[in-house]
């Protein structure tokens, strides 16, 4: 089969690879209909997650058709379309049964890190009972790919912790299909506002085509979109700030946001320490919650997009053949500038 | 009436001043008991409270008998034995209403701070329907004295947030009142374990005394700490860790402490930035939560002492007379050192 | 002053009454614009209401003008445009301080029940400083009268318990005025569906215009009802359903229409023992909520209502000046088969 | 293999059957070495549970040895010590992801009665990884076997949505083994009281042993033994009310301890309707709960025994070999007046 590999820093290949086996009872191996590039693929083509080697089949999103099943799964059927979950877990080890079960003990972030992913005509999915989500024919491949990571990204992590309520006062920190996905999942809650910072250009218009209420670019300064953000609120700041970027300078942007009472949820993937404005903020009654995707609500989120209560089509901006791997990756490289989302990949 | 004002910096004073007044209709004039010294009083000392001016009486903890109310209290009466909260609030303001009371607009830590404090034969307290909180005869006047300050800063900010249940461990980071008294709340929770972390000597005896099971010194280095308490939990760290010092040392313990799916509450006044290791800790589904302490649980705090199932007065260390004003400071002062924890000053 | 006396069993009469005076420092008085009637009223008319003898001004209902403030009233001024809530609350008792203000020891349901209430020209609100919420100059009188018993009731007590969140299957049984506030506030979360159950005619086309999804009529029969509403859900039954009606049969519809996993709010007012099919329900993880409206969350829909995110002036569907008061009684006990919502009385 | 079986109406047969065979992937054949006797199975020697046929094995608590396992479970290992759960679940199916495990839609309470249950000397577990529970070696059978069952009820159904916190007042209508597990249970939260309300003799000596601080009999008549309950909290009720037998009478003592902002969780098996006072508890904020016990909280359960910070070993009374069934039965169902609790039997 073709499959996209992590070849060496900052160079991915299509490469021939021998299509994957069953090797536990719980595997299945889907035949990938589309797969998508998240920014951890960079991430790792930057050399930035060891944990990854060169030669790795890259992508941990993704949605197919099982093709076959371990003798263990028994409530998938081979012909199922479903979503593949960006996180694999097992569902019964001592973290899972703790409600983390981004930290299974067999699981976790493993698809396209520590062993071959979706960007490939065929991926086997380990805990495939837990990890696959069956997608009902009305449901199309591309509302669904994001829900493998973005849109679960975004509620779990972004949203849910800030616990809002309709009139709530919301803050994204970033543009891209995380901060994006965030502002659809924020709007269904009928918030006061939504104010989006990003980098400028085409991802915040599509923010604010996407429910948006303001956005305001760094490109003028860290200082001025934090002013003109607050500007919205009176100066009181927000009730649920969201770091949908990873940086030291977009934390702190988050942390001048808050409003007392606020959260803070952190959707960034951080490669280095960041400065923490405990002097200022201790007394604030504020909160900062940081962690790891799960899958807990993306039953309920297909529910949603079966609903038309939720489109993540619209997170979708670019799809390519996999023979264009390449231009797929150099276009999801060129990202906000050239407004560029979700680049899918055609198998 | 005499009165301990701060004079100038890193000194106090016993004077002579009027007796307060009723001001405003939601005002009460309370003869004081029992004041108590607090870690801010000496922050107030050290220059790093400008709001706080020289000539201020000092303190914001007490326990005293109402000697006359404004026109508009009519759920107190003269005559009545009161705890005083550390914090003033109306009840009423925007703040008050949305659960943020310790944030009320005509109130918060004003006691003490921003106008004349306990630590005086007579203290007027404003909004004392809602700050004093009448006493039973039952409850004795230096088991409930550590409810002013203390006890609910250590429910409230540094256990609420963690809503440990059973079999959870707890680790708290101080060993000063506070920290003290999070270890006897903590323990009301059946917890498998609490770990104190102080700097040694007394306090760290006192802790395990009140229910703490290890306690482990700094004095040996940070790293020792916290590897030796690591080591409780076979290095999967605590559900819940409580900063109840104040320093970037103390946040970066307890940082380093946390178990994935923690929480870390910090209870401690914080003069400077901290660095937060997110780039550690972002997938690791922590929460970190800072507030102000409010007296939202004060009655029910009370009720426990009511009840016997909760001692402050173990947090007492030493009373003095009003008259030694000077030799109270200076032993609370003392500190870790002297196994000093609350300082009682008997008017 | 011209005010709306029960007389006798029910009859109500417009009579001259001396205006009211403030009697305790937390009192305000306030000169009514609009009042509103509300079905408690008619229960008192009816003779259920034991606790509110012939005599009485009726309603707890209003909006107005503070004409007169109590010595202890600092957070309010004359002149405020104010709501009245239904519920008076001291905000420092026990059960106040416990969360339950609408049990408050010297409040609760007293206006037009226990003291004379807002149907006349001018009230004495007593605990004025909890109790009367300033509503800014760009809020209607029209739009804010619902806010003082039919929405908060239909949030707190319909609504709330249920903790839905988007995609949930809402019933409510009952069209009045808090069943249509609860189709307005629960659109705002986003709901799957909205299921409503009345007695058909023009209250249900207004829920229909209101958001709810479906409408169906007991007229046909309770089954028929309930039948078509599961229907609706593929006989999987709702997440939320809500009695605003308040009788056995009515509580009987209800929970047919739970879904495993579902709440029951109760917002009706009971007369009577219901039966409850707990052999059939035992197993079902359900849940049953049933309490007096507080204002705990008055605040907010009034910030709602500010913020265009709420239109409760939808409910208000007629208006008799205070000397029609017969009218007004008539036109609102014509009730359902009327299309009548809430009446609003003029003064 | 020898088995119990349920023979006929009011009587039980030890007779010997086939081994069971794994029969799905998911399967597990589990050795028993201790399983206990439900009231459940009394309601199905009772004919009360017509989805439950003669010649089933009966039993669906047990504590025993993994003998063989399907070909999809990779989490348990032959040889284990393991817990079997009362409840099987899948894990995946809607019900589970929905957090309503006991309603799986392939399992639920199918032990000993849609299948062959645990009182033989093998069973067959389906959904083995997500439903039997390791246990560690220190962990002794007899301590481990009411965590089948009576424990999480106590736990999940009993305790946990009453939300209680140190101080708490607490009453049990009920003193057989899920009314005593929830006594050792609510005691870990240090509540104010715990009362018992049973049917005399030694449970509710037990009771008292294991923590109750009260315990009245209904032999005294129930309207008695409920004035003498509401005695304990000055007339004011409790802020928990279990209810624990499954009977008109005992949800009516239940309804009528509820304090104002009380909640009444239901752990009975109910046979009929009961009268709800909703004419007199409408308006007291109260909330009921009512659901089929889960397994979510069994690791944790497991946890605590495992620190010696619960011991249900205190929950099993007797001890019966096998080949005395007959006589286990007889002694279980003398129940309450022979001070018998939890009747195990050992294969």
């Amino acid at each position: 089969m073709s499959a996209i590999i992590y070849k060496q820093l900052g160079e991915v290949e299509l490469v021939r690879r021998p299509k994957p086996q069953i090797q536990a009872p719980g595997d299945a191996i889907v035949k990938v209909l589309h797969a998508s590039i998240c920014g951890t693929d960079l991430h790792i083509l930057q050399g930035h997650v060891p944990t990854c080697q060169p030669g790795r089949i890259l992508g941990h999103e993704g949605v197919g058709i099982i093709e076959s099943l371990g003798a263990g799964v028994t409530s998938l059927s081979v012909g199922d379309k479903v979503l593949i979950a960006c996180i694999s877990s097992c569902g019964v080890c001592t973290p899972c049964r703790g409600g983390l079960s981004a930290h299974c003990s067999t699981g976790g972030w493993i698809l396209g890190h520590t062993i071959d992913g979706t960007q490939a005509e065929y991926v086997r999915v380990p805990h495939a009972a837990c990890s696959l989500f069956p997608l009902s024919a009305d449901v199309s491949v591309r509302a669904a790919l994001p829900l493998s990571d973005s849109v679960p990204t975004a509620y779990d992590v972004g949203l849910l912790p800030g616990n809002i309520k309709p009139g709530a006062k919301v803050a994204i920190v970033g543009a891209g299909p995380v901060a994006l996905a965030l502002v659809m999942l924020a709007k269904l809650y009928t918030p006061k506002c939504i104010v989006v910072i990003g980098r400028g250009g085409s991802r915040l218009e599509t923010a604010k085509t996407l429910g948006a209420d303001y956005a305001f670019s760094v490109l003028d300064g860290d200082e001025a979109a934090v002013q003109s953000a607050l500007e919205v609120t009176n100066g009181g700041g927000f009730d649920l700030v969201s770091e949908c970027v990873g940086s030291p300078e977009s934390f702190d942007i988050c942390q001048r946001l808050l409003a007392i009472g606020g959260t803070l949820t952190n959707a960034g993937v951080h490669g280095c320490q960041v400065k923490f404005d405990l002097h200022d903020l201790w007394s604030k009654n504020i909160n900062i919650e940081s962690k790891l995707v799960s899958h807990d609500h993306t039953s309920w989120l297909i529910d949603l997009v079966q609903s038309n209560l939720l489109d993540p089509q619209l997170l979708v901006s670019h799809v390519f053949p996999l023979t264009s791997a390449q231009n797929a990756y150099t276009a999801f490289k060129a990202g906000s500038k050239e407004g560029v989302l979700k680049v899918a990949i055609e198998m």
